[in-house]
């Protein structure tokens, strides 16, 4: 990897570059019809489903932190919370650690018909990572990364965006 | 890559092989949370976003060639269509090289207020790409072919548990 810092253009990629770069745009098409299309079977929608999947990894945060670990606001967090507490995905309770503080927990139970749903597509995913070897792991982790930080730093632009 | 055809289970994962899973999983969130931001302020869905994302690369297609492209179901398309019409970005239109063809064709200049939005991902997609050897490139293109492919497996699996 190259640590030139210069701005290139969009003249200056390379076929295999453009390659790289309509395989991601896909990928990102990819990511939002599948999760569209497992949110529709779950009755939510996939930034829900999305927001949920991230409060099964963390356990149980406030709305603040759920904000922060998803990059969506804190008013679009509330209204995600409110729509998967009605859906009984998540309750609100009181923070056992400090009693004044409010966090969501994933409801036990709750995400029981998501998983199912997710099996094949972990196996898939599972023996394609095993595939690679330790040096195209990391050239892939790395990838992976700035992709994950590139996408945070445009939800914070549009954040500013917002009215 | 090994091509070694055995079904690892997770507890063959190196580390290195789990970083790799959590920020792929991670990434794909990114991606749903990003394109909800973006169709939010469209007045779009995410889905309907993507939709319109692959017309304009396709050019005017029926709405049995999207339903494949995206890898939607052809009722599915029908709604995201109509919405589209509606919000004035597309317009179905009869094929002129088969006029008992009806095609949807992007609206001009109705994707006007979108491209701004992507500018600035764009740019910094594009910085991230130039920075890689050929090798490292090829090893990204065919992880990212794998995934997407994973992904359409995926899709075409829901559909057939859809009631």
């Amino acid at each position: 990897m190259s640590t030139e810092n210069h701005q290139p253009s969009s003249t200056d990629l390379t076929a295999l570059q453009w390659e790289l770069l309509h395989e991601l745009r896909h990928n990102s098409s990819r990511a939002v019809m599948l999760h569209q299309m497992i949110a529709d079977q779950l009755g939510l929608n996939a930034t829900d489903h999305k927001c949920l999947d991230y409060l099964n990894r963390s356990g149980p945060v406030t709305a603040g932190q759920l904000a922060e670990l998803t990059g969506l606001t804190t008013g679009a967090i509330t209204n995600v919370i409110d729509r998967l507490e009605q859906a009984g995905y998540v309750v609100r309770d009181k923070d056992p650690t400090d009693r004044r503080r409010v966090v969501v927990k994933p409801e036990p139970g709750g995400s029981g018909n998501i998983s199912p749903l997710f099996e094949s597509l972990f196996q898939s995913t599972l023996t394609l990572v095993s595939r690679y070897t330790e040096q195209e792991s990391r050239v892939i982790v790395d990838f992976l990364k700035q992709c994950n930080e590139i996408a945070l730093e445009e939800m914070n632009k549009l954040k500013e965006r917002r009215p």
